[in-house]
């Protein structure tokens, strides 16, 4: 029986691990890996290698960086004075793409979320607060994502931002352009009717 | 713009080369990967890795073997005068994994296909042709799959074994345990009754 050889079984099993990959996507990657160049599945083994080994948090905003500071807290372009506070970084990066918000970040790597036992001091909330006390940032824009977490964690730091020299807000939410409001979610709709504004 | 790092750039385009991974699901692994422990990570990379400098075929059979011959073909309780001819590795996996089948294996490494420019000589025909020949085996056993491909090779290698002293067989087709006739094929039906046999 499993006329798979060693190699091929534990490759299978360690493909299984990732996310969206169950057991015929695994197998079929293997023989895909099997079938292509010696090069090609080299470049996806080193990629995942150098990945781990160069890729760490900007000691600043938490970004993923491949220095000490990432990108964009290098980039003296940036408008020191805003400040969004995002949960990831694909956070950041979705964005980054709309190429519209010119200040900086702070990633807090999660979200709150008692009930998988993830609580503040697991977040990088005290490094958020720092950088605030320390001034220069006039704005602080929280874009938490819209769910039940996202929110709470939205409340927890606008309570510890609260007493300091600074203005926070909120993403704006509502219907989504291209959406109808048939199928429009009641909290999507609560929503919409509560941020109307004068036309 | 794109505040991903270079080595995530670059993970998530080697990614997408696998198959039934598009851009959202390489992403979603990269995060993973960045999120798991160093070696879970490195687990990954290094199975990669393993399989591509240790996986060869057989030089006998052409199944995966991590030595000269696979455990198959290494494997003396084995029948040595069945030939069982599959496409595919993976097809010889399916078949041991019903435990039904005791004899050797010849493993083609694809199907003729034309179209594709795939021509005998890009498969294991002549090594076939040359086991036949050198005797012991009693009957040869076609489990190509039942496309037009793997019909067309299943009769190209019929006509190169057919002077030689060895009884060619097909693997049984018809309709399959549990499905309705009511929705089947008319080329299932077909098969079903130019192969039905007395009760």
């Amino acid at each position: 029986m499993a006329e798979l050889t060693e190699s091929v079984s534990r490759l299978i099993e360690e493909l299984t691990k990732l996310p969206g990959i169950g057991r015929k996507s695994a197998e079929r990657i293997t023989y895909h890996l099997l079938r292509v160049s010696r090069e090609e599945a080299l470049a996806l083994s080193e990629a995942i290698r150098t990945v781990k080994e160069n890729v760490r948090h900007c000691t600043i905003c938490y970004n993923l960086a491949e220095d000490e500071l990432c990108s964009i807290c290098r980039d003296a372009s940036r408008d020191r004075s805003l400040l969004c506070v995002v949960e990831q970084p694909r956070d950041l990066i979705a964005i980054e793409q709309t190429g519209l918000y010119r200040g900086l970040y702070h990633v807090l790597l999660g979200r709150l979320s008692p009930l998988d036992g993830v609580t503040p001091d697991q977040l990088t909330i005290s490094d958020l607060v720092r950088r605030v006390k320390e001034g220069g940032i006039r704005e602080v824009i929280m874009a938490t994502n819209p769910t039940v977490e996202g929110d709470g964690t939205c409340l927890y730091i606008s309570n510890q931002l609260a007493d300091l020299d600074v203005t926070i807000t909120r993403l704006a939410r509502g219907i989504t352009p291209g959406s109808v409001i048939e199928f429009a979610n009641p909290e999507v709709l609560a929503d919409a009717f509560a941020g109307r504004r004068r036309l």
